[in-house]
């Protein structure tokens, strides 16, 4: 339906992109949130006919995609409000010293954008994660062109929000190559967006091999460019055990309803149970199987999200000693996630690098480990993840020191007697963590930090006051903090 | 003198790292702060004999080398300083609204240490970017143990320095593996290093092919890992016609000192100085000429250096079209390094790839463009640079942005009417700039902003306070700046 963008095509996109760039940065953090909330007023405004066409092209139910489109909304508002605000910006001021041997020079940084990004949406969030989603929010914020590639799998519903960006930018009269929107079923497509002399960083959502080849083109330019992956993770969820005797059937609640949320198509998906083998682990096990054989099996995002479901779930089944726990027992329908547990011990875990991958969909399996060491030696051989979650009381904590801080290491959101599902939009969630689950844990793809992946320090040295940008003027014209001389502070710089 | 480190050496001085990672990162920022206070004493402390050491591996004068341990005991102690202070851990606090729909859980983030770094220190700055230098500084200030690699031109002032730290640690009885030094003059020790599973940043200071061997080795690992090399850079110079018709005489003046300054061996050397064809560039070239005839010649750092300078320079002297404006005329050893100013066209200088190559020396070149639009087609062909300056007017400024805009594009420090040698340490530094002149143009190797280049934010979900690290607690038992519900705060959180 939607065909491939030319590498021509695509390096006009980049060169107006470019020129975009040298206009677009020097609008002011007002100018620049203002287009922001423009966007989202026009997500607002839009109608109902995109909610109808995410539904048709992600199977996903209308409650979710109206909820996903005021959380996309959310977004753009609130990191249009972070932009001009200012603190992302780091501004920092040191003023001369002519005292001083040598003379100290006055020095300013803050933060100036990169250049063009190209951005990679996910097929499981078909607005908060893509096209007008956080990547794009956050690259417009730091003064960014933005270039996204429509997912195949909701290209119309891409293509319906870039028409509401284009009209918000021409509403801002922004020059023409601040965004553009391309389509590429193709890897190649995907190439010539990441190897582009212009494109200055790179934003995707998505799956390990998608997402490492991007960090690997990304690395092997001429000049290396940033590429922030999000990529797959298990999220493991270990259960202590004095929380555990305690909680057996609660937990077993909860989690069962957080693996089977949304057809287990997050990225924060509980994926890994890990417990110690005792009674309180068997009533969990067996109240998690009971509370899963309940809950209706739902239409996954599409067709080739459903066979790698079934498939990579019976991979996992097959090996040898794992055991299904129980599945859904409501009728399946063709293009439906089954909600399935399994379980295996702590050394079949150990054993087996099969057990250690995503299984994307309503799936987790229950590790049953024979003692608190080999939980400690389950934890340390993890990869990265995005979040890790502790079931404990106190004590549990307390007493699990080398454990606590095992599991701390691996992970970029640390829970705490919750479910990793839920993916909270504010300045303190950190939505990244150790590879493989995001190709740089410096940073986060949600909350207002995740502008600083889109801009980089410069110094000022020895400018006068009124060549400067406003954010390092003397009278500090935005009211916003900097550190001035050591010390955060929003006063107007006195200089002799 | 000094055996390369064997790799199963490596091994276990890695694993030693890790173990007293797990210690080291629990340690206060005060406990961190006195460990890099007591360092700083220790070089403070030491005697001559280092600085004797030192001048007869390096050359250096002894002046030179009293001034650089100076600056590095004021590394060491100003970025203890800023450990302490904690602003750089970024803390933010999100507190819980459970009437929001899905309730909003606690959230609190910081920045933690990545783990064991591996530092490479520079030939040119044998203490503030080598063994105690800023990097082993920042590592220890953000929470991570160190492996130096002893450069091999200075590796006894490397293992001199390596004793103070050793001992330093003691002190504060820290664990033993919280710091190592190892040697190799082989590049195998490096890869060794790099490529350790427990090795989870890289910092280096030196020449382009090691930096992005670095970088490289980094990416291609299992788990790829941040290398933060800084590598050449030529340092433009951008002489305005305003500016230059008033001052050339002065600016000659100021630039042949800058080139020369500790024989050239600086990374913000001025190797490109760029003008536009008139009688005031005529003078400015004449007066340039006379005054680096004058000139002495001085020892490099070592046999390698003194040849590649001579090398790289009598290359870019050879290339067609670019002509010799003077010599120093004062007799020149074997071992030193012989003040040269060169020129060529604007056209030469775009066509031939040569001359954008740095000459590691006492040596800069003078593009005489034909007119500004030349000017700005140099400064777009230039690669990423540390440093860019502008020699001009506020007029010069104010009727160039097209090129203004261009050159800030390049660079991490942005000068007008200065030098660019001297790099203050103090906050507002960046030190740092785009590929190539450093792997990654988000981060400083100057400043304390660079204790960020070893640490990642984590986020806390539904933590009860007590079990909550100091900086996020309620009560701010650190007195640290943090961002609390979205306002920069020192206060109490109050929960209900």
């Amino acid at each position: 339906m939607f065909k491939d963008t030319t590498t021509a095509a695509i390096d006009s996109l980049m060169q107006d992109a470019w020129k975009a760039f040298y206009e677009y940065r020097k609008l002011s953090l007002k100018q620049r949130a203002m287009f922001m909330h423009n966007i989202a007023s026009g997500l607002e405004n839009c109608g109902d006919e995109l909610i109808q066409t995410a539904m048709q092209e992600t199977n996903l139910p209308e409650t979710r995609l109206r909820g996903e489109r005021a959380r996309t909304i959310f977004q753009l508002n609130s990191y249009a409000d972070a932009c001009e605000k200012g603190n992302w910006l780091e501004a920092s001021i040191d003023t001369a010293d002519p005292n001083k041997t040598p003379p100290k020079p006055d020095l300013r940084k803050m933060l100036i954008p990169l250049g063009p990004v190209v951005i990679f949406g996910a097929s499981n969030f078909p607005f908060a994660y893509s096209t007008a989603g956080g990547d794009t929010a956050c690259a417009f914020a730091a003064g960014c062109p933005v270039i996204v590639k429509a997912h195949p799998a909701h290209a119309k519903t891409s293509t319906m929000v870039a028409a509401i960006i284009t009209k918000a930018a021409e509403d801002c009269n922004l020059p023409k190559g601040i965004f553009a929107h391309v389509y590429g079923a193709a890897s190649e497509v995907g190439e010539a967006l990441v190897k582009h002399p212009f494109t200055k960083a790179v934003a995707f959502t998505g799956s390990f091999s998608g997402g490492k080849q991007l960090f690997d083109w990304g690395n092997q330019r001429k000049v290396p460019i940033p590429v922030f992956a999000e990529m797959g993770s298990i999220n493991p969820v270990f259960l202590l055990p004095g929380k555990l005797k305690t909680a057996a059937n609660e937990i077993a609640q909860q989690y069962a309803a957080s693996i089977t949320l949304g057809v287990g198509q997050f990225c924060t998906n509980p994926g890994l149970i890990i417990g110690i083998e005792s009674e309180a682990l068997q009533t969990f096990i067996h109240d998690l199987g009971k509370t899963i054989q309940k809950i209706s099996p739902a239409p996954m995002l599409h067709p080739g999200i459903v066979n790698a479901y079934k498939k990579n779930k019976g991979n996992a089944l097959l090996q040898e000693e794992v055991h299904l726990i129980a599945e859904s027992e409501i009728t399946v329908k063709e293009n439906e996630g089954l909600p399935t547990v399994a379980t295996a011990s702590g050394l079949t875990f150990l054993n087996n690098p099969v057990l250690h991958q995503e299984v994307f969909g309503p799936y987790s399996i229950v590790i049953r480990c024979k003692d608190i060491n080999e939980m400690i030696e389950v934890a340390k051989r993890l990869e990265g993840q995005l979040t890790a979650t502790l079931m404990a009381t106190e004590n549990d904590i307390l007493q699990n020191e080398s454990l606590v801080d095992t599991v701390k290491d691996i992970c970029g959101r640390f829970i705490l007697n919750n479910v990793p599902t839920g993916v909270e939009v504010c300045l303190s969630m950190q939505h990244g963590g150790p590879f493989p689950a995001t190709t740089d844990s410096r940073f986060t793809s949600v909350g207002a930090d995740g502008i600083k992946r889109f801009a980089r320090p410069i110094s000022y040295q020895n400018w006068p006051d009124h060549l400067l940008p406003e954010p390092l003027k003397n009278d500090n014209p935005l009211n916003i903090w900097r550190t001035q001389n050591n010390e955060l502070s929003k006063e107007t710089i006195e200089t002799t």
